[in-house]
């Protein structure tokens, strides 16, 4: 069981938090996005990037307070490490939504939306998770949960891919259909490297 | 020279050798599913995929292990890298044997196996290197052979690419046959990066 | 302020600045390329491999006096990031030229000297930071402009997308001009690394 920390050290706690929290509204975007038409879906693209926009904000934050604390309350290289890997899982997901709107793909596979229900529960249980950083409580329970999602989005991905290649004649939106389902599983990956950073602080506090 | 390390620090030349291992057995299931026919292909994707399993916990077993040893027989961080290095050359070999049963695949282009002779020569070569490791002896001699043997690999993935576009209409097989020259072409990468750790290592004890 | 360094530390910089020196060369000969018929093409791109291949033996340089110096001038995961991050640089420059000779493709669209117009200012701007990170002078400019550019690269970058599948009906010739432009495209992403590795170096030593 750890100490309390010194108030300066907290607002990383708070910092990764905040940034955890921008995924949850990223990934709830993006799920609207799917079921909405081409004009709504470009609105919804650009409230996605501007959520990008913060949650790069929140990243940096991280970055210099990091550069500039002497003492931290994990690893150095542990909370950096974790401060990328929820960066990334923002920049998959609005890439995922910029490009479904850039290539003006009307209709997406019905697989998709299970690609995209498991990053909106991989983003709940991450912007649950942070806060417990502070007292390392119930960690455990949410790596297990995102590792299993992620195997669950593995297997997902590998079914869509042989589903497109088997209905989709047209190859250039083959292409396109693929660029978004390979997007997608990015960020399902970017899920499992948090929850697998989050696995590694704990081990060495244990 | 270093002196003979404590037997709970042995335990990582062990796993990094095992890990090894897995690679010559994943390899060989490669090198044999490229002759075999569709059936007999999907048995072998299923071994290699058992085998990257077991790759896996290996992986797990190394990282756990650095994560709770105080004292470590090298940097930690070059530990992990290995570690992650060798699981990603895995992880490629298996995405390729996946993607060959996943699209049908049914004949591959002749070069396709001077690539997995590559990965199979790379792999026995890293195998017999990991349990050196210990004393130091002769890791010279495998990284530049492996060095070596990507700038070949390098070299035939692009022939092959220039070979896939000038002879390959459909551009739906083209997709295909490139997806799996790419990935095959990673892991040649990823064989690399293991022996630049290795590399690293070896200057930092000298 | 940092006080003058001991001779033996100076030789990161001369390596760092010689490396991004290469970058210059390496742009210049991409943009040239460009404008250039199909056998000036292949010459170019012999003189970008050559030219890479003398960044990778400034690398190495680089790697191995890193490895076997007990001090350095700044956190040795900064300068092994920062010469990972410029060879990266190069690599994705060697590589859109080298696609565009083995694709054989003719006509570029225009935009691609967009691109490859930040490539050359984003090169000079490191060439010219480089030497100063021995004094710390005048870096934030060069870190802010390089961030700038790269988010012009990405505008570009996502146009020429939205273009190329509007204009492009051939599929295989769209296949070979994506990825030319996700090759260059990458190129700026690592130019942004640069820049990130030496505000985090910069911001370590305010």
């Amino acid at each position: 069981m750890r100490l309390r920390l010194t108030p300066r050290d907290t607002s990383f706690f708070d910092l990764l938090a905040a940034s955890a929290q921008h995924l949850v509204t990223g990934s709830t975007l993006l799920a609207e996005l799917l079921g909405a038409d081409r004009p709504t879906r470009k609105q919804l693209a650009k409230q996605l990037s501007e959520t990008e926009h913060l949650a790069d904000d929140a990243t940096h934050s991280i970055m210099r307070r990091l550069n500039q604390t002497f003492v931290t309350p994990f690893d150095r290289d542990d909370i950096y490490a974790l401060a990328s890997a929820l960066d990334d899982c923002m920049d998959y997901m609005e890439e995922a939504a910029d490009l479904i709107v850039l290539y003006k793909v009307d209709e997406l596979p019905a697989r998709v939306s299970e690609q995209v229900q498991v990053l909106q529960r991989a983003s709940e249980l991450t912007a649950e998770a942070m806060p417990r950083l502070r007292s390392m409580d119930d960690l455990p329970e949410y790596w297990v949960e995102v590792n299993r999602l992620e195997n669950q989005a593995d297997k997902v991905h590998r079914k869509l891919l042989a589903e497109l290649f088997d209905d989709v004649s047209d190859p250039v939106l083959l292409m396109k259909l693929k660029e978004i389902v390979e997007v997608l599983e990015q960020a399902a990956d970017a899920f499992e490297k948090v929850a697998n950073t989050v696995e590694t602080i704990a081990l060495k506090e244990s």
